[in-house]
């Protein structure tokens, strides 16, 4: 069986625990992997090509976009004109339904296919959420995050005048209410105080219960763990009271980078287009023979 | 819009609550009630047609069996010939890839769908099972049922010489090893050692923590409530020790019956053939229209 050719695009965070993944994968090769520079080339990218685009690497099944959201939709377009599938982490919630029919046209255009936000949310979240809802139609899901860094968050903190460095944790209160509890490093010349009022003040803290506190090296707070617990209380026909619970507790990038990866296994068995990971059928994103997956899973 | 016309095939425990999930689905309508004897009307049946085969139903889109389980193959056959799409909760674990394989052919040859072992577990439950699966590829699932009624090892008391009536509970320990809590009542002229020695000796029985208690009324202990557990801890790419957990609490033939309706709603959007819930993508089995969904759920 010949594997499965996987270019990995931009190698932040995300981009090495994605080449993690796809070492560990039975069905799949490393492609190569396209930077900004391609002369940066760290020891463990030694043994693989590492140019500035995907034109450069030669046969590609799948290009797994590790680059920031805002960058997905270009770099998207640009593989699946070339006929190569894409899946991406696309995570700004209110831009999913956009994303999705753009790069649906495009991969249509040319026979590929597009998976998008496929990460833990929006993500294997989403389906989650999805199966609640069809087990208990009338009810409500709470996604509950935390405690964990808020990528988001973070961003917002670091843009606030005084913030030499932050990190944002998000702390789970239930019913989908969170605590913000950011740590932040002040710059010299201004005071702790004007800086903690501004980011209270800051749209993304003003609405949720929000402490700041100085610390000296927000570095030494840092820490990749995640969790989330969904929890629904629904009505399966007129049977009250279903409970439905989710939880986990995970590295956060490397969770996001397996599920680009089942998402890439998967693209190859879709028909030309863009889907959700809630579009696709679950045993796509699993390695392993059909019927045998069937007999230990189902 | 019209709405799906759906045949309830027995009317029994599940055949009952599949009733109040159709119609507190906003998208089907009761094409008629299938029984033995179709003479039997109960009161909340007397606004449909009850009848002894669904050839006297007219046109009926889906027939969602509620028979019990080693009835499926045949009902299912019948239906699938006549060109009617068909959803099962057939529960012999060892038995699916053989339903699967023989209800494909049918279906294909009558361009008909076909969804088998829609229920919780087989179900939802393996749904969830694959999805840890492709979330950290190495690892161990286990699932831990209950506290619930068994109704496989009920059944295998009852056939035991000496019990009148019988309740098994599945009690949960943990690792996917269960204690069984079995409730009898004894039948005049026989020695409750000599019985409850019978049952602990019966291959249902032999491998578990098996307690056997003696009570009065059977009846008075029956729940419908039942439950589960799964846990994974396993490895994303090389990140160790991601924790995936799910619990539910549900009553257990209501939950059957929303997954039965979910399913026959899924069957009309398939290719023809023979599923089982892993291999249909999740939307399909939810009520709505598809980019409202994606921007609810995703």
């Amino acid at each position: 069986m010949s594997k499965i050719k996987a270019a990995i695009v931009g190698y932040g965070n995300i981009g090495k625990y994605v080449l993690d993944a796809i070492l560990s994968s039975p069905d799949f090769e490393v492609a190569g992997i396209v930077r900004r520079n391609p002369n940066d080339v760290p020891v463990e990218l030694k043994d693989y090509k590492v140019v500035a685009s995907v034109k450069e690497l030669g046969k590609v099944d799948v290009a797994i976009l590790a680059t920031p959201t805002r960058s997905v939709e270009s770099f998207a377009k640009e593989c699946l004109a070339l006929g190569i599938n894409t899946v991406d982490s696309y995570d700004i919630h209110g831009g999913i339904v956009d994303l999705r029919r753009s790069l649906d046209a495009t991969a249509k255009e040319y026979k590929a296919v597009s998976i998008i936000s496929a990460g833990w949310d929006p993500g294997t979240d989403s389906m989650i959420r999805s199966m609640f809802e069809f087990m208990a139609p009338k009810g409500v899901t709470y996604t509950n995050f935390g405690p964990g860094m808020s990528m988001g968050h973070t961003v917002a903190v670091k843009a606030i005048k005084g913030v030499k460095a932050a990190l944002s944790m998000t702390i789970p209160l239930g019913t989908s209410i969170h605590r913000r509890m950011v740590y932040i490093e002040v710059e010299e010349g201004h005071k702790f105080a004007d800086v903690a009022a501004a980011i209270k003040a800051d749209d993304y803290f003003a609405h949720d219960e929000t402490h700041v506190t100085q610390v000296d090296c927000v570095d030494s707070l840092k820490d990749m763990g995640h969790g989330v617990n969904m929890v629904r209380k629904g009505v399966s026909g007129n049977s009250q009271n279903q409970l439905l619970d989710f939880n986990m507790k995970i590295n956060n990038p490397a969770l996001t980078a397996q599920v680009l990866v089942a998402s890439a296994r998967a693209s190859l068995k879709q028909a030309p287009g863009a889907y959700t990971m809630i579009e696709v059928p679950i045993i796509d994103y699993i390695y392993g023979e059909r019927e045998s997956l069937i007999k230990k899973l189902v």
